[in-house]
């Protein structure tokens, strides 16, 4: 193959490390595609760390061992993480999204790719070194953000239903109780084939009230004998306090709604913001 | 600002285009990130253009015009597609993944970033001259391939539940047949305020065997005044051949399992072989 030029090898190497997020790219993988010796790929990698680091793109790691190479890390700096968040916040204080019940109506915005591509980035990076082995969610609406959040951690998704069907095969249910006010049991299924023993969970939902169905998931992982490294979540109610799931990670906190605008008061929660 | 060089542009402006598929940047827009004249950046992104092109890294297009600008769309070669597919063609033929009544085992697939990514980009690409407003698609499991598409084509997600949910306000709701064989009335709702009259819907799934779920998001766009520009999915069966929906897009074919050992009988689509 001809040699590449380095103006012609660092836009495609820069498409093929963040389209593959954490995951380790050889120094030699580049150097046959490109025809190059590795101390030129090593220059390369150099240039766009850099590049990227001056733009707030995240981080470009060489990662050194047997196994090492060079990766890509969305890892947004906390000035990037708190203009997220306060765009995101700004977007849920529009009018006209209080529902009844003290529900608030994020559908659009929790569909939204390069909202879910955003909030990925920002929950991922604090998870690396817990090396979680897949992200569990549980239908419908957090499906999104978790996906992202798998994408940037180079682990499969995994999803929970409210109901186990025909076509996940056999799975195991459990109850939890749902609903922060009006409580009910519900049930929640896993597919057996989901997850094995000993594996690490991310649990990410998209909202917590009473924390139960983040509860549920925590619960269901102890039926695996799966552990949890960690339980994150977009927005969570600042009442009740009392959560049924502890420690949880939440991006957002919602303080409630404006009697007169029927706007939402919500804010990004107090350690994402500087 | 301080000029920047342009080995320290590329990999940044590569990064910046790929992250936001299908949207246009303005040339000014780099000008004033990088301190640059627009010559200049024109230059870049000529080589950035080329260098994908070479690598099967998706397209960066200038578009010319008063809106006109930048933008990159990932546009996978026919080689890429076929590659793409026969490569998950052999995975659903794992053992194991034969479910009674027919169905196929594939949550661990469609819910991996990875392979939504890949078939987003393969749905996405028949469709930029289509337009669509956003992408449909019905909870749960084809949400991540929907969302790809979605991410592609720089459009929102519009996702119908099984259910209205107090959490979504207000919502149309029409019952339609499903189950290709034993057949059964399903109700399905979409918040009144996810789709205006007018707008252009894409309808993405992950698996079609009688196609009624598929016309029930038909019906409901119906619904909602909104035109279908597609319908795709990930998998079909080959029979039953007459489907609800006409004219499907359907990436993957089932054709059954083997008797013997129970796997899955799967190829991609003839208009995806060369």
């Amino acid at each position: 193959m001809d040699k590449i030029k380095r103006n012609e090898r660092l836009g495609a190497m820069a498409r093929i490390l963040t389209e593959t997020p954490n995951r380790i790219h050889t120094l030699g993988e580049f150097c046959e595609l490109f025809g190059t010796a590795k101390s030129t790929i090593s220059e390369d990698i150099d240039l766009i760390s850099n590049s990227f680091a001056q733009f707030d793109l995240g981080r470009v790691e060489t990662v050194a061992g047997a196994a090492g190479g060079v990766r890509y890390r969305a890892i947004p700096s906390p000035k990037r993480v708190e203009r997220v968040l306060n765009g995101l916040a700004q977007r849920l204080k529009e009018p006209g999204r209080m529902l009844p019940g003290g529900f608030l109506y994020t559908s659009d915005v929790t569909a939204e790719s390069a909202t879910a591509q955003a909030l990925g980035e920002i929950l991922a990076m604090q998870y690396y070194d817990k090396a979680p082995n897949f992200v569990l969610t549980m239908e419908t609406k957090g499906i999104p953000i978790a996906l992202m959040t798998a994408r940037m951690l180079d682990v499969p998704l995994v999803i929970a239903r409210r109901d186990s069907r025909a076509y996940e095969g056999s799975a195991v249910k459990i109850n939890y109780i749902a609903g922060g006010g009006n409580e009910r049991i519900e049930t929640m299924a896993l597919a057996r084939r989901a997850v094995s023993p000993g594996q690490r969970a991310l649990i990410v939902d998209d909202f917590m009230k009473g924390g139960g169905t983040l509860q549920g998931m925590v619960d269901m992982m102890r039926e695996f004998q799966a552990e949890v490294v960690g339980v994150c979540v977009m927005i969570s109610t600042s009442t009740p306090k009392e959560k049924r799931v502890k420690g949880a990670n939440s991006l957002l906190i919602l303080d409630g709604f404006d009697q007169e605008t029927g706007c939402a008061i919500v804010r990004p929660s107090e350690k994402y913001m500087n």
